[in-house]
């Protein structure tokens, strides 16, 4: 059986943990930290970053680490079956623009501002959060939603007619910043539209469940009719 | 004719140079601003972010934007061709895996601290870098010089026996480093072995030919026995 090593408010656990399930390959979870990784983990992993994946291959076990590769080595193992990235060049090309997007300029701008300062600061004991840096990644928050609502204005899913790793990315990070209330739904009901399509999807559903100790998510975060 | 837009020491428009020339793939280029895009390019690219590239496909052109969406188009295209992708499920994982480390972590601790310091500021007239924002950009990269290092002790070229676009990715960002004199070679004797290797082969030659207007490489840029 592969194992799945995540962190559960991770943008990056959370978009292997979708791809996995949207192709139906069986994983169990394995949480480990993202702040203070443990000898376990950096013996198999050491760079001591989830999401990892320990792939039982026919050659022997693996270790697939990083979002994009586990997210491509998903899709790469029955291209056709559950397919998560569109078949034609241009749109394929699409997906991994969009990934790449949200992976570094919406982690850059945003989720690097919010979750570093309402999640890390917390968790590994840094102080309380800087307002002045919440501000900044909210007001960037803002600009980004705009940009998915302008995205949606004309397609059915991010990248385009079909569900792909777009959605998958996109929604793994929106899905993080839901958890904290970080989204004002009322004022993007586009990207709201295509969050419940997202969110009332089977592969979705563990991640509504999720849990952080000492941090609950406000009460929409798992309604499925928010 | 297909057209490449970047800005020269970009690290994204460098690794699309870079996958199309080794794929032997022809292009011209055309230079656009990382800060203040044009209006001729904002119709065609509304992110207005190189690098961006017009493909004439055989349905129309299209555009296809990010450095990680154009590699992967370029080795789909003919991917048993001059192949910058290993065949193995489990290499290639590990190929996508080092392209996410640079466009993510390295961005976001070397990069996006020393390139922003002295490039963006610079150009787009943002007052004179910050010291302390320096200081910290180069301690982590010291840091990824021992990674990349690490990395090499038992590997030929970063993701395994194979020249991949782990090696476009990662040449791509030190190279930038390398124009603003930032390497200290002589400290990272394995890197520069590697850095030799890429520097050599024929796609990297037009990168080593860059200049930035006012802001001229240190003589061992250019330089292949530097």
């Amino acid at each position: 059986m592969r194992t799945l090593y995540h962190w559960p408010l991770d943008p990056g656990s959370r978009q292997a943990r979708l791809a996995l399930a949207e192709k139906k390959l069986k994983f169990k979870l394995e949480p480990v930290s993202l702040w203070a990784p443990g000898e376990d983990f950096l013996a198999i992993c050491p760079e001591g970053l989830p999401p990892a994946l320990m792939e039982p291959l026919s050659t022997g076990k693996v270790m697939i680490t990083s979002a994009r590769a586990i997210c491509e080595f998903a899709q790469d193992q029955s291209p056709a079956r559950h397919p998560i990235m569109p078949e034609k060049p241009a749109e394929k090309a699409e997906a991994r623009r969009i990934c790449q997007w949200f992976d570094s300029k919406f982690t850059g701008e945003v989720n690097g501002y919010i979750l570093t300062e309402r999640l890390e600061k917390i968790i590994s004991g840094g102080g309380a959060p800087d307002p002045a840096v919440l501000r900044a990644g909210r007001e960037n928050l803002g600009f980004h939603l705009q940009y998915i609502a302008w995205l949606l204005e004309d397609r059915d899913w991010l990248a385009g007619k079909t569900f792909s790793l777009a959605d998958i990315c996109a929604g793994s990070h929106i899905s993080c910043l839901d958890y904290l209330g970080e989204i004002k739904w009322d004022s993007a009901p586009a990207v709201k539209a295509w969050y419940q399509k997202l969110k009332s999807r089977p592969a979705f559903q563990p991640l509504l469940k999720d849990r952080i100790p000492g941090l609950m998510p406000p009460r929409h975060y798992a309604d499925l009719d928010f």
